[in-house]
């Protein structure tokens, strides 16, 4: 391997040189105080865990995006964490324990084994927040507009949310009483919304005409809010499921007044994981989702603790890509070289009230400007002072 | 499986629950700070890179300590970082190809396949700091006074710094001429300072006496910075590079007058990595140092651009449990439940000032008091108010 090829970095796993390491340190410090504020505590879950629990309540998508490794040890089977949302949901159940509802925020780096999303990585900073303990739609508003102020917060421009409910299909799915190979038929033909496909699958399967009407019908109800009043009609009779997930979408939108959401009753990204509510933001650059979440109340049972849970999470390096870049550093201060004790206490105090102070070194490359200074430090009028560099 | 063992982690490898990642994030904040007063600019290497990247300038014992990983898209050998130095000399080396000195710092998690330390941990939160393009002892004193400010500024307390220079022991090996399974057994002869094995081999392998002597002489050459004027006695006549490291030695003694170094001539911590100045800092509870580093001037050549190259690194976890913990969270607010916009307005106001507001669910489990809370908001005197918890 020749010089040029050492330094190449796997396809989607990339270096943060300063710049871009200042802005991601920057929407970190941003994000975890105001999920402080909101009273969310930060956790921070391990990078490698035994596979068992990294997979608890996932998919074989997530399965397949899991980088394994042998624990020498013990000749286990161990996982780098994909997804910080089962370790999240273990801590819960099974180290914290309580009966109080939980807010816990986490952040850190998962791998994925194959480039997903816009950007092609293998390598999201993962930042989430999770709600567990409590089942009612005011926590799946809180985790919701946690979401949005985590947008406006970091500066993300003209973002917008889709909302559906994984109750609604799944109540009529039930009623047709197909097998699991028609379910993901059935389920990839409303993904991508083919009203021909689903009514030639639903007629071959002879199922009723009634829910035939309802399950085409998912694939037109979205917009804003006026598509849940269609809906009870589109869908009626409904199951007293798909009535309560209405009611909660209804309610949802009360709480979160401020904020036009659009509704979506196909959405159901996340279907085999989600167990109510489901949303996802997207901006207009990009087709694919900027941030996800919703309601999966089954996470814990596999802990032996299953509490209702609520959350969502998003990649740092994404915010970062759609928000501006804060100035790198503070302007810093050049200060010659040497012991004198004066100007080291000089420059140890000017650090300790927070200024940026670089001391040269004995002929170093580079002068103050090309080390990034706009200030020096001087022995003028008798004393060290700052001057502007001209 | 049953539900007992699904939570287990694998040996070596931790949760930080929310009081413990308090002070994690506390102590990554406060060393982040401090070192971009410095100068130093925080850089993100990935948690994964090819294994030849990886193994750069480092020894055997850090590649039996990195995790191999088959990348799916082309089949070559990746590794999980054990050690975040090399990505920092890669960076430097061929991403930022400055000619001016580069001062950079690096916080993140590293893995190693088997226990090490006094924690006998799997995962380390390492945090360190280099400084490229710069081979005078200034930078050495600068890397060594950053390590004593950063464990200072931790609240570390009772610590010392052992420090050496390799170049002594090398000059006097080289002079030997002894084979590379001879230099082995006299190295770890000298680690475990052992005279008499010393005197054995050296008289086996018919090494002058000069040389025995002065190679003996070494592991009793440690103390104060009286020690230096008694090495140059003790290793008298001796070759111009023992003389030029025990002159580096003095001077780096001269520009940390204000603390009081040990110096210890056997100290070859990294032999086979470091080319000059290197030091530990020990603390009394633990007989294993705390925090590594020196000079490795060699290691950016691999990337074809060979910097002088100081530094040193410690883990954040080790610092977290020699220092006292600062309390968890700020004293919080409980708030009703509810969507009234008098409400929602007040509890976003005492978020944006800092506070940290819990509003209630309804029903939940727990009280104010159960949630964390010391104060409560309620309605009063036709206003929403801030007040004490009996």
């Amino acid at each position: 391997m020749n010089h040029q090829d050492r330094w190449l970095l796997p396809a989607g796993i990339t270096d943060a040189l300063p710049e871009e390491a200042a802005h991601l340190e920057h929407l970190r410090r941003t994000l975890l105080d105001l999920y402080t504020t909101w009273g969310y505590e930060l956790i921070i879950p391990p990078m490698i865990e035994y596979l068992d629990s990294l997979l608890v309540g996932a998919g074989h998508d997530l399965d397949l995006q899991t980088f394994k490794l042998i624990d020498q040890l013990n000749g286990r089977l161990m996982g780098i964490r994909a997804d910080m949302t089962p370790q999240a949901a273990r801590i819960d159940a099974h180290r914290l324990k309580r009966e109080i509802p939980s807010r816990l925020c986490y952040l850190g780096t998962v791998l994925h084994t194959r480039p997903t999303g816009f950007t092609g990585t293998r390598s999201l900073l993962q930042v989430g927040v999770e709600l567990y303990g409590h089942a009612g739609i005011e926590s799946d508003a809180e985790i919701l507009s946690l979401l949005l102020t985590t947008l406006k917060t970091t500066g993300v421009q003209a973002f917008h949310v889709d909302v559906g409910h994984v109750g609604i299909y799944r109540a009529l799915v039930e009623q047709a009483h197909l097998n699991s190979e028609q379910e993901s038929q059935l389920f990839a033909a409303i993904q991508r919304k083919s009203r021909t496909e689903i009514h030639d699958l639903l007629t071959i399967w002879q199922v009723s005409p009634l829910l035939q009407q309802q399950l085409t019908a998912l694939i037109e109800l979205n917009g804003d809010v006026s598509i849940l009043a269609e809906a009870r009609q589109a869908l009626a009779p409904a199951p007293a499921e798909v009535l309560e997930a209405l009611n909660s979408l209804e309610q949802l939108n009360k709480h979160l007044s401020n904020f036009t959401l659009h509704f979506d009753l196909a959405e159901l990204r996340g279907y085999n994981y989600y167990t109510g509510l489901v949303f996802a933001a997207y901006v207009p650059e990009h087709g694919q989702a900027i941030a996800l979440g919703g309601r999966y109340d089954n996470i814990g049972k596999a802990f032996g603790n299953a509490r209702p849970a609520t959350g969502f999470s998003t990649d740092l390096r994404i915010l970062a890509e759609l928000t501006t870049i804060p100035p790198i550093r503070k302007t810093a201060i050049f200060a010659p070289a040497g012991l004198d004790a004066a100007l080291q206490t000089h420059i140890q105090q000017l650090r300790q009230v927070g200024e940026n102070v670089i001391q040269a070194l004995p002929n170093q490359q580079g002068d103050a400007l090309a080390m990034g200074c706009n200030r020096e430090l001087c022995w003028q009028a008798g004393q060290w002072q700052v001057r502007n560099i001209d």
